[in-house]
């Protein structure tokens, strides 16, 4: 198995980053320089036709979408342990839980972010209006659910859903509401940036802030 | 396995009843008068926090998200073949369609119905701008995969993509450029309504629109 990841620091492909860090596989990193423009090189735009990040080149073909390869990842490395095996009785949560983030935050996230650009820039404001109402209301539920003062979101261990997570509550970091400021989720996030493999993440993507240390 | 599904005609809960039709698997519809507000009947929020369909009851235990029940249902049931094989060469791109489409277009058809309700109304017609925005291309782009002729989206066979994808087609009927209007989507449209359990579908929901018969 060959895995080579096109990443930008901090970008959607950092939970892809995690992961590979996480399970311990060779995998190559190739930076794509997001302000210089790289992700409209015409030899990128071969890998990845949107012009994203991430694209994770796995035996030679060229997968995109960070909660799909999370998932890819998870079935052909089952000895990582990072998704409930199928049959299991935590799969079905397992599956809801990636779909919800995949379905809610991501792409209201999107809208935060991206508003003027995507779309008309004079509807802006109102598109990040109401992408802000839905980030903070998922903040809202996946607060209720860690309520109970558990460290993972899914099946009590670590698993992709908890890497696709964490990935989205950071950009929530400079938000009106960061993720921080809801008790249960900060919890969460505080113990998920422990792990040996978010700090070896940081430092191989060379980012400083919204470490543990950070604040 | 049991399965009871709680659903409303045409609504997200359509493509998992087809799938469940399409199986001949054993399962209870029961039908939530969503213009009668049961949704938010007491009984249904304990099944359903959200207030919304479907809700797949596996088991005993309620599940929830269209394209995560989709994905639960294709493992639980390989016999049926409505996912590529884990490890099978087409096992990537149809966890990418998956979540392409469950993350670009789901959240946009939720935009474009519900931009008053679930946002500030006065900014209701520039969140329906941008979602109608990302519909068309995502029409644009399914209409680009399918110019080769498949009948299918991935792998040559019918999978839970092809479910989701003309779910989300269909509710384009009444949008300014509905999805019948570009050609190749319109033939793979046409072909995916022809299965005698998509007709089977319509009866059962009673739904007498966007079948081959009604044009």
């Amino acid at each position: 198995m060959s895995y080579v990841l096109y990443y930008s620091p901090g970008a959607a492909s950092m939970a892809v980053h995690w992961m590979l860090i996480e399970m311990r596989v060779p995998f190559e990193a190739r930076l794509v320089d997001i302000d210089a423009g790289q992700q409209h090189d015409p030899q990128y735009l071969l890998l990845n036709p949107s012009g994203r990040v991430p694209t994770l080149v796995v035996d030679g073909s060229p997968r995109h979408e960070s909660a799909a390869l999370l998932m890819l990842l998870a079935e052909r490395h089952p000895e990582a342990a990072l998704a409930p095996a199928p049959g299991s009785a935590e799969r079905a949560a397992w599956l809801e839980s990636m779909i919800y983030l995949a379905n809610t935050l991501l792409p209201a996230m999107r809208d935060w972010f991206y508003a003027d650009s995507d779309g008309d820039p004079a509807g802006a404001e109102a598109v990040r209006a109401l992408a802000r109402r839905r980030i903070e209301q998922a903040c809202e539920h996946l607060d209720a659910r860690l309520a109970d003062g558990r460290g993972y979101l899914v099946g009590g261990t670590l698993s992709t859903a908890d890497l696709l997570a964490v990935m989205l509550m950071r950009w929530t970091r400079n938000m009106p509401r960061p993720a921080l400021g809801w008790p249960h989720l900060a919890r969460y996030i505080r113990g998920l940036r422990s792990l040996p493999s978010f700090i070896e993440l940081n430092a191989r993507e060379k980012l400083t802030e919204w470490r543990n240390e950070d604040r």
